[in-house]
């Protein structure tokens, strides 16, 4: 069940007691943007959504001006992406120290400003605070066509299930930071999938952004369509460059690149095997290579191949770790190697 | 100039680097929403502001958890009332404390809810996060039409000045709370003024919400506008009971209830004289009563009446009290006290 997930629960909880708007039409959990009919504008819809980026900074896994306002700008453009929206723009309140140096403001302002410029959208307005810690909240808006809507919601059983690029590399990018001590400037940069999301809405039957990490996706879309996955060995192939040496130089095993919760920001699709053929041309034609990376299935799991052997994840539990509250990172890692060695035992015993 | 108001010169360094939307139809300061065209839409225009309450909350000056929701709601729906536009929704993005009682969780999505309920919108989506301390940002969404649009610029001088209801309340609660001591909950309660904004898209000249206080409002259109305020004695008819009362008992003069920057959330605006008969034939039809507060002058001054003699006031001056960042609720007073005295002084000498 959804509210299985601790997060899933809490929003639950916030919006029982919110009756929502006649013009709205995705539900609670449906979709990555919030989708509403424009009022008297010719079937005109628009994608709306609000993220804040404070405990990725307060974690200390983003301290460079620069990235913070680029992933402010990125977190949200995601979530267009995976609706297939055409940015409109997007609003930005920032909350600052009163005593930020100059530079590092003017730093954050070039971030938000490359990653607009990147997504070929623009700021439209903002609001500016003072505090404790620096907390940025971008709200982007975009805009859909009636007829041509895309959410988390719609795969069968048989689907191609893609993934937009490589995947893991928001969790070695953590790992090297958090864990080795690493700077790792300039290794993670993700760019929102918006080009690739506009041509998916015509060829896809349920999108989902990776903003908490590839497994973390497919447990929702899991949940939300009652299908499972099968990832078999394809998972591997997916995996970045820089994960899979990031597993090796800090001896994590490569699926956990996959379980952690800070994502890479690409998009997990299915393709319906009819418009697979014509997909991937226009995929081709547009210099764009998905990596297949399983199918749908009809029981509610994520498998995959770890050892030889096909097993299925408790994605939930590998959910519910990140969620916990603790915000340690090395209890974190620990958890998760721990489900690993699990995983290992129970496939010599089986 | 604009510039003069040190948070005029943050949000400008802020927005220096960013290019404008081709498509956005106000520039920077000009209005208290954001105005784009929605393409391909017949002339919709959307209407959108994001707004975060937080300072307020760091401050003590709200504590009760319905206040926060409330105001997170209200805060921005104001602005979509300054520019006249009707509600499509509003956007939350919560930061709660991880052990935050889930009685006070509940408790503000109450106020939420019921900020919404009396806009008659709807909350569309949210994020939710874990942080030190409450912050919540609101991104509400509106919709005009086109060549309907009122913005903060456009008064000529000898238009009437009015302000949509009393004056004085945000600071008179906030006097009663952080300076005396006293919870003076339920005493602070803003209803954003959005029928009033969708009727004075036809008569106004000019508009602009009173979020950090009137005389801010007043000084903020004065620059924009390029023209003055003559308010007489008429300031003193637009004050709250409440605000009257508050200066009796705590002995601070009256006219420092416009000067402090925690706002009531009224309209201030200006209508042609030509448009005056019909606009207060509409306005009374609505239940509604506007207060006259004065009339726009050639002189770029903010002028008004304090013991019997008319004298210019320095907002620039009042308003940089309020942003010097020093936070000290005390030191604050005291500044406007100072003021006060000196011209209290300057009237004896002159």
């Amino acid at each position: 069940m959804l509210s299985d997930i601790r997060e899933n629960a809490i929003i639950d909880q916030l919006t029982s007691a919110l009756p929502r708007s006649p013009l709205q039409l995705n539900k609670v959990h449906e979709s990555d943007s919030e989708i509403v009919r424009i009022p008297g504008s010719d079937g005109r819809i628009l994608a709306a959504t609000i993220d804040t980026i404070s405990e990725e900074i307060l974690a200390g896994l983003y301290s460079d001006p620069w990235l913070i306002g680029w992933m402010a700008v990125m977190v949200n453009m995601s979530d267009l992406a995976a609706v297939g929206a055409a940015p409109l723009g997007i609003l930005i309140s920032e909350t600052l120290q009163p005593d930020i140096p100059k530079d590092n403001m003017m730093r954050m302002q070039q971030g938000i400003r490359d990653a607009c410029g990147a997504c070929g959208t623009f700021v439209l307005g903002g609001d500016t605070n003072f505090g404790p810690s620096i907390t940025v909240s971008g709200c982007a808006l975009g805009i859909l066509e009636e007829g041509n809507l895309l959410s988390r919601t719609g795969c069968k059983t048989g689907d191609a299930l893609y993934t937009s690029g490589y995947l893991g590399g928001g969790n070695a990018f953590a790992a090297q930071r958090l864990i080795a001590g690493i700077s790792a400037q300039g290794s993670y940069r993700p760019i929102a999938r918006l080009r690739e999301g506009q041509m998916l809405v015509h060829y896809a039957s349920c999108c989902m952004d990776t903003s908490d990490g590839a497994l973390a996706t497919l447990d929702e879309l899991m949940r939300l369509n009652g299908c499972g996955f099968s990832l078999g060995k394809r998972w591997g192939k997916a995996l970045s460059e820089f994960s899979i040496k990031t597993a090796g130089t800090m001896h994590i095993p490569e699926w956990l690149f996959l379980a952690g919760e800070h994502g890479e920001f690409e998009l997990i699709f299915t393709v319906p095997r009819e418009n697979e053929p014509e997909f991937l041309l226009r995929a081709q034609s547009m210099g764009w290579y998905p990596i297949e990376l399983g199918e749908v299935i009809a029981v509610q799991q994520v498998r995959l191949v770890l050892n030889q052997k096909e097993i299925p994840l408790d994605t939930g539990e590998i959910r519910n770790l990140g969620a916990s509250g603790s915000r340690n990172i090395e209890q974190y890692l620990k958890s998760l190697l721990a489900i690993d060695t699990r995983l290992g035992e129970e496939r010599t015993t089986v």
